[in-house]
């Protein structure tokens, strides 16, 4: 099924699918790094759960859509997608304030943003993922107005589906992080992954942190709180 | 002339114009600073030449359509303004990469932006006055979206004036940096002071740093500089 290995990020592989030039596998890895790669560590069993949970969330996507990459989960660590030119560019949507805005703006913990606040990041791990402007995008990121104005719908289009596929599991999406690539034919898609390591979800009732915050915090059972996402996915109605 | 002071800035003091409820006077020190206050010097004649400056400035660009709040020069350090309330902003226009941005983005020396690159910084010393989006403007920086627009037409008409006028003085327009003030109608209107201490200027023939940089860098005579910035302007035909 996979030919040679392309790459190896932080939290998955990625190989050229055999006798494919157009498809890759996406690998997931039970790494959890946090801080641009400071902190680490390996839990058991999260590349699957990842795994299942990006296969549960990019079909939805799709139904609602929003074009991605993603073709279908081959097995339990594994997913099959085409392969795009990333474009190097952290998206992330805020709907309340947390994480780095908070320290870099002052900004209160659980401020709402409405509308949600756009960020755009830089993906470039030598310069610490830089926030950047529409203008640094056109000059850094190979990408036009109309094609960085379309990533910005998209996101935001991403960001009313989330928001009430997780309301409908009782979680607040509080915000997220995501990334594009280009497709051979030119056409921008929806790319990496969208799991609780690239999004903030905080229990609706209990406000209690089921996401990658349980490990950059050290406050609780990443594998347990994963898993907990992945059930209510499976078990909605 | 001077009532109570207001305020008192790195680079200037602010009074209020005695008998005046919305006339400020902006005496020009002789402090130079530079990293966020982390590099301090005096220079006696400095506020002078500044002074001098901005007054050679702020009415060309009146005669060129931008409204700023300046009225008069009134003695050899001082200047009377019209009173803002200052947009906890710094709009920067940039021409060509030097400074921080080549640093931040790891964008070359000497690149040239075509259309000029604008950012937006968040004047807050305490937070080390970071980049922000439009989005964060409007969360933080109490403005419209129409008016953040007017804002940045502005300073973009600014560089395309002050490029000019600069060009005629042989000195290339690198970068610079504006900030804006809303008077008592709500007008939102160019503020600050403009000087070698807010524009990176090149000599078009020798590449010469003539402005603050030269102290930011330890390279040169810093009065001898601004200076001749002076001359330049006063003796255009």
């Amino acid at each position: 099924m996979k030919a040679e290995l392309l790459y190896e990020g932080k939290a998955k592989k990625v190989y050229r699918k055999e006798g494919t030039m157009d498809q890759l596998v996406l690998a997931y890895k039970n790494d959890a790094t946090a801080f641009n790669g400071k902190k680490k560590a390996s839990f058991s069993g999260k590349g699957r759960l990842n795994n299942a949970i990006s296969a549960q969330i990019f079909p939805y996507l799709l139904e609602n859509g929003v074009e991605t990459h993603f073709i279908e989960k081959i097995n339990e660590t594994e997913q099959l997608v085409w392969q795009t030119e990333i474009i190097p560019l952290e998206v992330v949507v805020r709907n309340l304030a947390a994480g780095s805005i908070t320290k870099r703006l002052a900004i209160e913990v659980k401020t709402p943003f409405d509308p949600p606040v756009l960020e755009l990041f830089y993906k470039d791990d030598a310069l610490n993922d830089p926030l950047i402007n529409d203008q640094h995008a056109f000059v850094l990121c190979n990408v036009t107005e109309a094609e960085l104005e379309e990533i910005k719908k998209t996101a935001l289009k991403v960001n009313r589906v989330l928001s009430e596929l997780f309301q409908s599991i009782n979680l607040k999406l509080v915000d997220f992080k995501l990334e594009f690539g280009r497709l051979a034919s030119g056409c921008i898609v929806l790319a990496d992954e969208i799991s609780p390591d690239t999004c903030r979800l905080w229990d609706l009732d209990t406000e209690e942190k089921m996401d990658k915050d349980v490990f950059r915090e050290d406050i609780g059972d990443l594998l347990g709180v994963y898993n907990e996402i992945l059930r209510r996915l499976e078990d909605r109605s």
